[in-house]
């Protein structure tokens, strides 16, 4: 609790304008909806901007059902990543509110329209192979309220492919750049913008790519200044961090 | 060079309203300053919105002071990072105007002043060990226009230490932690903050610390969302990324 | 053999109060059930203060079988660890007084009650996912005779819901955190606590998580003190290792 | 703030028996000494049992001067671990009550005697050239009132050694063990005693000893149950988490 | 746009001998065909002398059938390559014109032939397990021209076979070395021949082999000069680049 | 070509005693069978004093069953190891006169009876998920003309098991031992007996244990002298050296 | 030997036009000089096209003085590579004729004019720190008679730097990338031209680019095709393996 | 103690032959020397054929002198390994009997002439820096008795070099293979000989050569049968498994 509310709080209860329940409540409220096997984060939102968002991955169809209940009774957006086919029609069934988009490998509800950013972002990518992390980038940036400009497959083999595309990389607020194999995408692209560049490698590639490591270390040993980088398969943080930074040049009225 | 600039010249070439000496040389021209050793990248402030900054690790004394020595006379900012007490000295001896900043290992020179970021940035440090880099990013931002909030050595083995400085923290406009050992911190605070947050893992700690790695796999795997990480000890990135994030909130008129 | 109880035994030897044969038997007692492919350590009871634990992954169901039949024919407690749904299926099959219990993939005898421990002890998740490892420490411990806490989904990303926990966590003698990803609750909990802390890293992740050495290396390199440290998805391991420190503080007459 | 406390103090300001100002700074108390380059966790003895450690390295002997002398002035003991005798010289200059330990390579100060524990602590090391890691877990432990049992130099390649001296490892009630190269030790011991022990790799071998690794996966891999295992040379970890542990047994009254 | 071609065209302008749309074609032309998930590089034929090749491992059937036959409308030679049995056969049913090598695991269609250098190119495996990646090699290099010789199974383990094959080897311009466990064979062939080396790591082996790891780092260290090395398993690597040397030697006329 | 014998050789071409056909047939005959995708080294006998053996894995039925054809056309003994058992009925129904062993994974035609050694190769396992690497080796060793001692499952954890056995152990010529998870077993029974051991790490184990790696590091750090290693799992290579070793102890006549 | 040659020669033999002597020689010539703690290669000239090269990190001065005084006697050209200055200091005063380039940091003896090749190699550096690593390939080639065009501090971080001087790269028959931190260069390179490519990754860089790790890796995972690549820092083995290419396009009258 | 002396100890005992006492100091004698920083193990020469070893590194001169003179009192051999010049003449200083080899880096002290094999060891090494390695195992080798054969400088780069020395190398009956950089030299020798040979990687390379572990790797995954491999720079370890090996073979009379 930060110290400026707690002051008047206290002076409340001195006042007894509050009772001592109300102030408890305030200083000591858990914050959280207690599943048992998940406990979940019910002040996020307010504390971090946005609500919690679950990880599909290794929770049963049942666990991702009951958490997905609880937050749709609360109204709050869901957003699930990393879902497989087969597990999303499964919950499906038992929350029929969810929609799948297969590629991005998540389950969506919407309860309510984010703001609107008057930036956008630029989702890069090096290959065709990339897409399906590009995805996840791209629907939880949308998720958030943000306008997404795909441009797709211009990795560095045929660089003229992005210069082709730079007019509308450039016009982005913010841009994301995936990419497998050695990842040396991200060092191009941020030596030609002026935006922040966030870099997401994939684990598209064989031998000593070693599953997205090879593009992490390129990642992180750019030369040129501006990228920063989330783990190996990582659209949906990219996608997150990309909206809060796009976010701040301001929201549509 | 754009395509709308591109025709607009063309059209000039072909009305005879621009030589064919001068098209080629908007076409044509390098952009960089060609000392053999090295060529100083001269259009890039238009191109990125930062002028070029010298890594002084590997490089000599003389080739710095010949690179500074071209900047100072086109009257651009300078900042070299990684320079070593000794190799400042030997520089400075031979390029006075450059200033060395002992804790953060830099050289500076400060041809022009920058604009104001409406917005700060907090740089958050586990431990006091920590605090060469953070002021290598604390520094570096400031060189880019930005009012900086140092929160030093507030690492989770006393996290209330960390909730005393939360206000502080949470006012900023993008956050930086930097962290070595396990990092934990970078999670901690990402959890507890709106804004977007940068983590520098520092190669502090021993054994399997492994040089910053554990630090880094820790702010990589973060499960808090909203952590963007760049390579074991670079504050200068980290500096350098947050302030372009924190100019996107509007600069002081 | 210790020194005392070998002069001792010499001396009725050398008094003819113990035959050649009887000392030869206690001094070279073999200590194990041979059944070639395995040799049961029937004396770790009495050496170690618990029973042999049979790991059951690269055993067969047979395997697993036979050595079950020859413990419960000494009215052996018996706990088998890692052993999947079918392959206990077939183990049940042969020896249908052993139990499986699905969610920590174990098989157990109870041929006696264990002695009850006074103090308590704390598991600590930070997701969902690190249940079925949690659930491996839990049942370890109460086969050992330990009231064990169950705190799950209490990761750092939502730190108030691990504040609001703290009590029940304060109280226990021993503390168990399991985590994957990177794993800082370990550090945030040791920090708030005072008995001891063991760490269980778990392979929940992907990407830089590299099946838990990301949240293993987070969990050495703590910067809280009094963190000991188990193998990746060593559930069972964390459990034997906090009844031992539980039983310290004395048991229940 | 433990719930009940602060429904009491809550009580007390509706009753106008606490003033504003006094709750506030119950509630909101920093719990820390600022220095600006470093906050001295003022209340971790009361959290966790235990007062503030400084580690050495990384920090100038100007910083850890002023955090002792501060730490001095609240009669707090002090260890300062990881100095060199050279740092530790000009430490002493500014802080001459510091006594230095030069094998353990530690700095302390006794401000007060602490309570001493009735079981004891046994050290065990695989070869002559663990010794230093051993010191610092010996005087670590001693610190904290424990008795240490020192055996050292009884590593598996001539394992009678170790016979020899089960008798005083087997009557503590922990053990610590201390293994460079293969560290093989750690498994043999536990299988041969009923107390928790501590592994600590140390980095002693050459080539694939890989400065301590391989000690370290042999003691996370014990085929042997009962094993916990802390950072590689983390000396100072392990008698800590031991202290701990061993005053679970009771205190001498 | 190469500079002199620049100033022709320019002057052209200006002469009004081609037309601003003309020479914006020229200066500003795409070079690639935008399938949106796919961009194909139309241009690379004349950058780097080689049509786009079709990395087919992570592309579903359709993408792959896209691509293809956009090329073929094109009348450009297609490659793709790691395509399992399964997805050529559902490519196939889209695209019937292209072959499918099930050794090799590659599409290929020949629209044309290539130009036959002088010299040839001879493959070298050490064991029968690397033959299919040896296979893509060879394809590859017949594709582009190049007579192939294929010496299989010749490794070190029995180091006369190699010599009793030495006079092809020798004879040929390029030597393409494959091996997997150790790899010693890359460093033996090249201390005998006077040909550049081409060395591919093979996954083959088991345990420290580490998927082609040990491979890779013998072939890099080779102690005999004039190695150089590609990617583990990336026979169409080795392939192309054996191609691009041995057409230098001159074509066929 | 050994020089005296080249000598003798050219003497005899000197003399008309032999043709040039003759003489060029000893000093350039290829020495093995080629079958294009294998070349059979048929003199590896008389070279290393024992036939190839066919490493099964990566090669197809077909490859195996052309392969032992040839041998067995020449009398030759073979093994082929590491064959799953649907691969083996595959090869058996080419080639009937292969006999399979399925905990050992091997094939098996005894064309003619090795010369028996006079010593034994006892092979020693730590638990009993190691057997069939264990079982790989003994069968090499017998099939080598060795008498083999299994004494299986006398890990560390209970180690008055292996001093039970020490006897046999002892009375063996060549040990081998045969451990996974951190591989202790080896450095103990090396500190406790006369003959050379080779110590054989398996990929028993789960997290660190990096599927064998933990135990290799353990074994090529051993404290204890007089251990070699080989690769993970490599029961053939354990076998074959230890045979080589006991025949030169003498045979029986 | 090769075949054709030994027939004629034993043929020579059978008609006593070669005594056995001097067959002998021939047959089984060592081919090397034996200094006992060196073995100098003297028909690697005729065997591989080039004289063995002396690496010199590792051998004291007084071994590099003896192999070079023993290469000079027999008048053949001399490089040794990796030679400290303190080193090369030492060995001049034993040997006078080498000559010592101080950034190459190579010994030099020419005693004779190699060919020149018709084409050029291009040595292309992505910064000023590469420097000393393109001067030890740029040496190296230049000793093998090949014209080199130094091409420096043209990184991705400012590409169009790169195109400035693209017609100069494309000009030559080979291309040498020298690159540390992430190494992006090849790839973009790799991209533009049509001559095969060879990568050299350094150990510029700091934290994740351990030592040249994270170029290697980028290097070895080109996007771009017809790259292929050599050890961390090995510039001799790319000047070695480009010359070799180079002169396959023919040599200047 | 073997149980058929214990059973006729017993007897003894029964029957008044031996006191009480010196049954005691047969069944408990602790065999070793307790100097406390060290415990010198006095039988280990009776267990394991061999008196204990110094590893020199890591132990200070003065317990390095200490230990040495405890055994010169007792008429052992010595040997203490990897000690550096420095200290090596502070030792002396204290211990003037002790004799130092600089190339071996090894201390002597010759009390008793071992008993001479009849076999002779190989040792082979690929280049001159392997020098001191090798030089470590031949002088392990010789204190206990082998004639050592030295073939230095025959890497497979110049492969007639090793073909010119096959015979001496084919008739020792243990090879010892020293190779550094890639450490193909092991499978290469291994294929040719039919005595054990075991590996000793070296240190002796750059960039991926890893400190030696590319050398292990290769040989740890040789192609060629019969190669057993020691850690990274261990010749003493080799020299001593290699006279274990040797003696088998049989004693001069």
């Amino acid at each position: 609790m930060e110290k400026q509310k707690l002051v008047q709080l206290l002076k409340q209860v001195a006042q007894q304008q509050t009772t001592v329940e109300q102030a408890l409540d305030q200083i000591d409220n858990p914050g959280f909806l207690d599943l048992n096997y998940a406990k979940i984060d019910t002040n996020r939102l307010k504390r971090t901007g946005a609500p919690e968002v679950i990880y599909g991955e290794g929770k049963t169809a049942n666990q991702i059902s009951g958490i997905a209940q609880a937050m749709i009774a609360q109204k709050t957006n869901i957003m699930v990543t990393r879902v497989t086919a087969k597990k999303a029609a499964e919950v499906q069934q038992q929350v029929p509110q969810l929609r799948y988009l297969a590629v991005a490998r998540m389950l969506l509800f919407k309860a309510a329209l984010p703001k609107l950013a008057v930036g956008s972002i630029a989702i890069v990518t090096a290959g065709t192979s990339d897409q399906k992390i590009a995805e996840e980038a791209a629907i939880t940036a949308e998720m958030y309220g943000n306008q997404v400009e795909r441009v797709y497959d211009v990795g560095v083999a045929g660089i003229h492919r992005l210069f082709a595309k730079l007019e509308v990389i450039r016009s982005a607020q913010v841009v994301i750049v995936v990419a497998g194999m050695e990842g040396a995408l991200a060092s191009v692209v941020a030596g030609l913008v002026s935006s922040p560049v966030i870099a997401v490698p994939t684990s598209v590639g064989y031998g000593t790519a070693f599953n997205g490591v090879a593009a992490l270390l390129t990642m992180l040993n750019s030369c040129a200044t501006g990228v920063t980088v989330v783990n190996i398969d990582n659209g949906f943080g990219a996608g997150y961090s990309a909206s809060k930074i796009n976010h701040l040049g301001g929201d549509v009225q």
